[in-house]
C-alpha cells in the first residue's frame, strides 16, 4: 500500500488528507483550523477598512505541523508507506515575506500594520489598483487582457502587490518575496523559492512563452518591473511535476519520510477537478465552497468576456483551463444563517437539527417564485462575468411576511442564476457545456440547493460523493511527483472520488426558473452595466467616505 | 371636574382614555388587545391569501366593554362627570353585517368565510378591484379623482365592498351595512345607522355637495348604485357636531351616565391633528405609528397626485383636511426587530433592555451613509405618491458584513426619504410646510428617528409628548358633542397634549442625507413608474400564480 499527502489550505481552515494512492480512499484527514482566523473589522483592537480581510501565514504552517503528525496517528499506517506530498490553496493569497520566507507580520514593529499580514483571496483593498490597472491595458488594448475575461479583479496579486507600493512603501521595502501563499508554504518545505504555474497564470500577468509582460509593468509603474524581477520571480515548476524534495527540518517536524517528494501548489478550485477526475472538455465543474469556480478544459485558447483567467497546461497538460468565479455562495448561505432569527435558532436546537437544516427544510417546503422575493447575489462583488467588487447585494420583493427561509432561498437561486450566466458565456464562445459536475464542500450537504441548480440550468448535475475533491486532487499531485504511477492520466483514474448521485431537472421548475431568470438577469444588467450602473457604486462611494473620516 | 372618554381604536389593540376636558390630562387609560388580534396566513387553520388581513369586529366592542369599566375604576371618579364619548379608527377598516349590526362572520355557517370578517385597512385583497375602478375613473377622466390624488387605493371602502361582490356575492346578499368600523361601533352605541363625514369623503367617492358619485358608481357595475343606496347610506354627521346618545343598554354595560352625548367617529391620524392642536395650514403633521398619515389643512381644494384624500370639514370645520400615507413605518421597523439575529436577542435580554433599545443603540453609533446600504421602505406597497400596493421592498448595498442594525437604521431613513417626497409634493402645489409636527406612537419611543427625520427633511420636527394624541383627539370630539366648551376652537386649546421637544436639523447630516435621498429617489421612480416599473409586478405576479395552484 501507499499513500500520498494532499492538504486543501481553505478561507478559514487547513484540511490533510492521507489518500490510498491505489483506490482514492482517504485513509485519515486532520482539520486544522488557523489560529488567528481572518482579520477582519479590527487587528489587534484597531479599525481596518471593511474592504481588508488578512490572515496571518504561519497559520499555514501551524496547519501541517499539528495536522500532519494528527493524521498520521489517526491513519495508522507506516509512514514510509507515503510516497509523496501535495497542496492546494485559496487563491490569489498574497504573502509578503523576507528574505528567510519570514511574513512580515512575525516582527513585532509590523504587528499593528495591515499591510504586513497576508491578504486573503477576498481582500479586496486594492480596488483602486485593478481599476487602474485595468483601464491602462485598456488603453492600449493589451494583448493578454482577453485572456484574462477583459478584466482585471482586485482579488489577483499584482493588484495587491500595487496595493501594498501604494499604501504602505515601507513594508514592500521590507518584503524580499511576494508570493502565492501555496507557493510560499511549498518553499519553505522544499527550501527553495519556487513558483507554480498555476497561480503565476491565473493572478499574474503572465504566460508560459512570453513570461512576466514587463512591457506592461513598465507602464503601470515604471519601478514595477524591477520589483517583479527582484520579489516575483523564482523556479518555475508545472502542474503534474515535482516541485522538489522535504527539507530534514520538516521531515523531522512532520514524521514523514526524508527527501519526500512535494508537488508544486495548485489552486484549490483547480484542484478540485482533479478530485472528481473531471479531465476532458465540454464539462463544467462547480467548485462550491465559501466561493464558487466555474472550470472547463479546452483544447483552443479563446478570449473570454468576464472569464476571469485561462492558462495552460495549469490542470491537465496539453488543455487550457478557464476560470470563472462567484465570490459569495457558502459565504452568503452562512451570513443569512447568522442573521437566523431567535426562534429559529431556538427551533433548531430544540429539534437538534443545525440552522442550515432548519432553514434548508422550511426553504424546500416553498414553490419556485412563491416567496414573492428575489435576490443579487453580489454580497461580495461580482467576479464573473461583471468582474466588479464594487458590486453589492440585493433584495428585492420584501413584504412584511418575508421570512428567514424565502430570504435562504432567494439567495441559493441568486447563487444558481449567476451560474446560469456564467455557463451561457462559455456557451457563446463555443464551450458548449454537455456534464455539471459539482463538489467542494456544499453540493453533498444541500439537496435543495442542488435541485435549484438542476432546475436553473436546466441540466442534470452529477454530484461529487466527497467534498475534500480539492484535497484528494493535491494528493494525486503528491502521488504523480512522488511516481506513484506511470502517468499522470493513470494516477487520476485510479485516485479521483466517486459520485454520490445525479440530480434531474424537474421540467415543471425549469419553467417557472425561466420566467424568475428573466427578472434577474434584468437587474443583473440594468445594475451590472446599464442604466443603474452607478447605483451601487454611489452607494459604496459614500460609505468610503465614512471611514476615510 | 369634567372628563370625556376618547376610544382610539388600533391596528391591534384599542385604548380607552378619561381625559380631563379643562387641561387636557389623561386621567385613565385601559389598553385592550383585540381578542383575535389580525387574521393573516390563515382563518381557522386555512390558508388566506398572503393579501388578506382580517379582524373580527365583536372584538371592537369587547374593548368598550372591558375597557371603559377598568378605566373608570383606575380614574376613580364619579362616572356622572363624564360629558362625552368619541372614536377614532384606523380606515378603511369595513365591516359587513346584517341588518341587527351583527358582523357576517359571527353566524356558524360563515366563520370559514374570509369574506364574512372585517376587512382590516391593510387587507389588500382588493387590488384587482382598485386598478379597475382606477381605470374607469381614467378613462372618463372623472371629475372627482384629483381629490383623491388620481389614484384609487385597494385599502379604501369601494374596492374592498367589489371585491366581496366578486369573490364572495352570497356574503353580500347577506349584508345589511357595509360600513366603517368608525360608523359600526358608534352605530351600535346609539342604535341608529349613522356615517360620519370624515371616513365616508375619504374612503368612498363622496363629496358633501354632491353626495355620492352615483353616475360613477352605475358605471362601474350596473347592481353598484343600488347597493350603496341600500347598505352604505345613513344619516351623516359631521365632525364637531353629535351624533347621537348613547343606548340604555350600553349606559349600563359600560358603567356611563344615561344619554351620553356620542361624537361621530374620525379616522385615528386625523384625529391626531386635533390632539396636538394642529388647526391651521402650512402644518404638515406625521402620524407616526404602525404607518404614517401626513396630514396638513387648507383652505383651497387644489388636485395633488399621490395625496390619498382631501375632503372638507373632516377635521377642522371651514378647511380641507388632505391626506397622504406611507403604509409600513411601525410595521416595517417591528420587522426588522422580529428578525433580529439570536446574538442581539441574547444580547437585549442580559442587559434588559428591549431589542428595540439595542438595535437604536447600536445605529446610533453609525454614521449617515456609514452601512452603505439603502431601503425602499414599500414592503406593504406605497400608498403616496405612487399609490401602487404591487410594489414591494428592497434592500441594496447589502455585503456579508451588513449588520441587523444597519438594516434597522435603513429601513428608518427609508421611510424619512418617502416622507421627504410626500412633503415635496405638498409644496410643489401650494402648501409650503413652515411647522412640521410628529405625533402618534412613534416619536417619543426614537430620539434617533426623529433626529434622521429632521435630517432628512431639513426642518425642525415638533415632537408631541403624548403617543396618545389621537385618542385625545377623540376625547376633544366627545367633549364638542357633549358641550364642553363654548366651541370646538376653545375645546381643542384646552385639551390639546403638550410637545416634548423640538429636534433641529445637523447641517452636516442634512448634506450627508441629499446625497443619499438622490440614490433613493433615482430608485423610487424607476421602480415605481420607469424603466423597472414592472420588475416588482412581475415578481407578485409569479408569486401570486403559485397561491392560486
Amino acid at each position: 500500500m501507499t499513500y500520498s499527502i494532499g492538504v486543501d489550505f481553505g478561507t478559514g481552515s487547513g484540511r490533510v488528507m492521507i489518500v490510498d494512492t491505489n483506490s482514492g480512499e482517504i485513509a485519515a484527514m486532520s482539520v486544522i483550523d488557523y489560529r488567528s482566523g481572518t482579520i477582519e473589522e479590527n487587528l489587534n483592537g484597531n479599525p481596518v477598512p471593511s474592504s481588508f480581510s488578512l490572515q496571518d501565514a504561519t497559520d499555514y504552517i501551524d496547519v501541517l505541523k499539528r495536522g500532519v503528525p494528527a493524521a498520521l496517528k489517526e491513519a495508522n499506517i507506516n509512514p514510509d508507506e507515503i510516497v509523496g506530498l501535495g497542496i492546494d490553496f485559496t487563491a490569489s493569497t498574497v504573502v509578503f515575506a523576507d528574505k528567510n520566507l519570514t511574513p512580515l507580520n512575525e516582527k513585532e514593529e509590523n504587528k499593528n500594520n495591515p499591510h504586513a499580514y497576508t491578504k486573503l483571496w477576498k481582500h479586496h483593498g486594492a480596488e483602486e489598483e485593478a481599476k487602474y490597472i485595468f483601464n491602462t491595458a485598456v488603453k492600449d488594448k493589451d494583448r493578454w487582457l482577453g485572456y484574462y475575461g477583459f478584466n482585471v479583479s482586485s482579488e489577483w496579486l499584482i493588484p495587491k502587490l500595487l496595493e501594498v507600493k501604494n499604501h504602505a512603501p515601507d513594508m514592500l521595502e521590507q518584503t524580499a518575496y511576494v508570493m502565492e501563499a501555496g507557493d510560499w508554504v511549498i518553499s519553505n518545505l522544499i527550501d527553495e523559492n519556487v513558483r507554480s504555474n498555476c497561480g503565476r497564470g491565473f493572478k499574474t500577468f503572465w504566460n508560459e512563452e512570453e513570461g512576466f509582460y514587463y512591457d506592461f509593468y513598465e507602464k503601470l509603474d515604471p519601478e514595477l518591473p524591477a520589483i517583479v524581477r527582484e520579489k516575483l520571480e523564482g523556479r518555475l515548476v508545472k502542474i503534474g511535476e515535482q516541485a522538489g524534495v522535504l527539507t530534514d527540518e520538516f521531515s523531522k517536524m512532520l514524521g514523514l519520510p526524508e527527501k519526500l517528494p512535494v508537488a508544486p501548489a495548485i489552486i484549490d478550485a483547480h484542484s478540485g477537478l482533479l478530485g472528481i477526475g473531471s479531465k476532458k472538455k465540454n464539462q463544467l465543474t462547480l467548485v462550491m465552497g465559501t466561493s464558487t469556480c466555474h472550470i472547463m478544459l479546452h483544447e483552443k485558447h479563446v478570449k473570454i468576456p468576464g472569464i476571469s483567467g485561462s492558462v495552460k497546461d495549469s490542470i491537465i497538460p496539453g488543455l487550457y483551463a478557464y476560470e470563472a468565479g462567484q465570490s459569495a455562495v457558502g459565504d452568503l448561505f452562512g451570513y443569512a444563517v447568522k442573521q437566523a432569527p431567535k426562534e429559529y435558532t431556538d427551533e433548531a436546537e430544540e429539534r437538534g437539527i443545525s440552522i442550515y437544516e432548519l432553514l434548508e427544510e422550511k426553504a424546500s417546503k416553498k414553490e419556485v417564485g412563491e416567496s414573492g422575493l428575489l435576490a443579487l447575489d453580489w454580497h461580495n462583488g461580482n467576479r464573473s462575468v461583471l468582474s466588479d467588487s464594487n458590486l453589492s447585494g440585493l433584495l428585492i420583493g420584501l413584504t412584511l411576511h418575508t421570512k428567514a427561509e424565502d430570504i435562504y432561498r432567494a439567495y441559493m437561486e441568486a447563487t444558481a442564476f449567476g451560474t446560469k450566466i456564467i455557463m451561457a458565456s462559455y456557451e457563446d464562445w463555443g464551450m458548449e457545456v454537455d456534464d455539471v459536475f459539482a463538489s467542494g464542500g456544499l453540493p453533498q450537504k444541500s439537496d435543495l440547493l442542488m435541485q435549484i441548480y438542476a432546475d436553473v440550468l436546466n441540466r442534470p448535475i452529477t454530484v461529487s460523493a466527497s467534498d475534500y475533491a480539492s484535497g484528494v486532487g493535491a494528493a494525486i499531485l503528491g502521488a504523480v511527483a512522488g511516481d506513484a504511477h506511470k502517468d499522470m492520466d493513470t494516477t487520476i483514474s485510479k485516485m479521483k472520488q466517486p459520485f454520490l448521485k445525479t440530480v434531474e431537472p424537474i421540467p415543471e421548475n425549469v419553467e417557472k426558473y425561466q420566467e424568475l431568470f428573466k427578472i434577474y438577469n434584468k437587474l443583473h444588467d440594468e445594475f451590472g452595466f446599464k442604466h443603474l450602473f452607478h447605483v451601487m457604486k454611489d452607494l459604496k462611494e459614500i460609505q468610503e467616505k465614512q471611514e476615510t473620516v
